[in-house]
């Protein structure tokens, strides 16, 4: 976000975004389609973690994943491996995806047969905390290579999050990273977050991940039915 | 950079921005003094750099740091303990420091007792790359482990880069990353980088990053003085 927009400027573009998340949100509610916003710093293992989960997802549902990158599709070629069917949406200068990109998608492509539909945003701490997608749920990655002071320099977008995953745990006996002070920092900017520690490489937390998606999904869908 | 601004309006910043960019840069090289660019994303270690490196710097120059930061003075106070004077910015909302903040600082305090200036970007692989700030040499950093995709996913703050630093590298057992495939990668966006391996938790090649700092004052500053 540039500082050089003016107040009124940043305003319309943010309540124009609003409006079309409202609509996304919408659609996915019409489509009964669950849908999870990732976010993270470039490289904190958002691909990894869905490499990791979709392969126990897509047994009992199906799964699609919007990708969202500035340039190029090596991640929606790394999750295509995995049998999902994976939409491509290239930023070009823009440093996150935002309702408009997605709306302009779902035109296309409605998302009635997705049970589960990730959003898999541009690396970025900052601007995607600013521009919901219409999403149902917001997940932010934090990798414990990163450090754990990083609560404290970005709260924005953990103060929207629904789900903080702690990436990368088996990096722990290798960085400075204290993971009680971490979590005890996440509570503090968003004490309703869930926090969870996990490994793709090792398969840490994965499990508690999965359920939390399930449980999210069911009370989701039981809410659009009623 | 949302992508909702028109290109209009993006191109009226960065003219402005660029203006203001050439403003400091004369005010750099009126007072003699070496100004660098960090960037990188968050986490990659910035500030342990500088924790490593201001000591060896100090002994025989005066050096400052501009502190970029949305919130918060965590990573100022870390160089404060060094013995350097620091001068926090804080961007608020926006994802990077721009041309505008430096030069109201630089209204403030000018730098012709400095010899080495440190301007530590917010924690962006994004944005930055569009907003020079003054400086002489940009300087990027890539943690090892973000993963050796990175200079494929980011490629316009590499493209800009004098000095990439691949950092953590003590971590290099433990995560997957090539790294002379990551150098190669960089090599073919921008044969001119120069590539340093390096690690502040091992010292690893903080010798050849200093080299090139001193090497690069005295290229520059001979400039200057012609």
């Amino acid at each position: 976000m540039p500082a050089s927009l003016t107040e009124h400027m940043l305003g319309d573009i943010i309540a124009e975004n609003q409006e079309l998340a409202l609509h996304n949100h919408q659609h996915f509610n019409e489509s009964g389609c669950f849908a999870v916003n990732l976010s993270s710093a470039p490289g904190a293992g958002k691909t990894s973690l869905l490499e990791k989960s979709l392969p126990f997802l897509s047994k009992e549902s199906s799964c699609a994943v919007i990708e969202g990158d500035m340039i190029g599709e090596l991640d929606a070629e790394r999750l295509r491996k995995h049998g999902v069917e994976v939409f491509q949406i290239n930023t070009g200068k823009a440093c996150h995806l935002d309702a408009q990109m997605v709306a302009r998608l779902l035109h296309i492509k409605n998302m009635r047969n997705v049970d589960f539909l990730f959003i898999e945003n541009v690396g970025n701490l900052v601007c995607p905390a600013r521009f919901p997608l219409g999403e149902h749920k917001r997940v932010v990655l934090l990798s414990v290579s990163e450090g754990d002071d990083k609560p404290l320099k970005y709260p924005a977008i953990l103060q929207h999050a629904d789900v903080v995953l702690l990436t990368k745990c088996d990096l722990l006996p290798y960085v400075d990273f204290d993971l009680p002070l971490a979590i005890d920092r996440i509570h503090k900017l968003n004490p309703g977050a869930t926090c969870i520690a996990v490994s793709a490489k090792n398969g840490r937390g994965i499990e508690d991940w999965l359920h939390w998606l399930r449980e999210e999904e069911i009370k989701v869908l039981a809410r659009i039915h009623h």
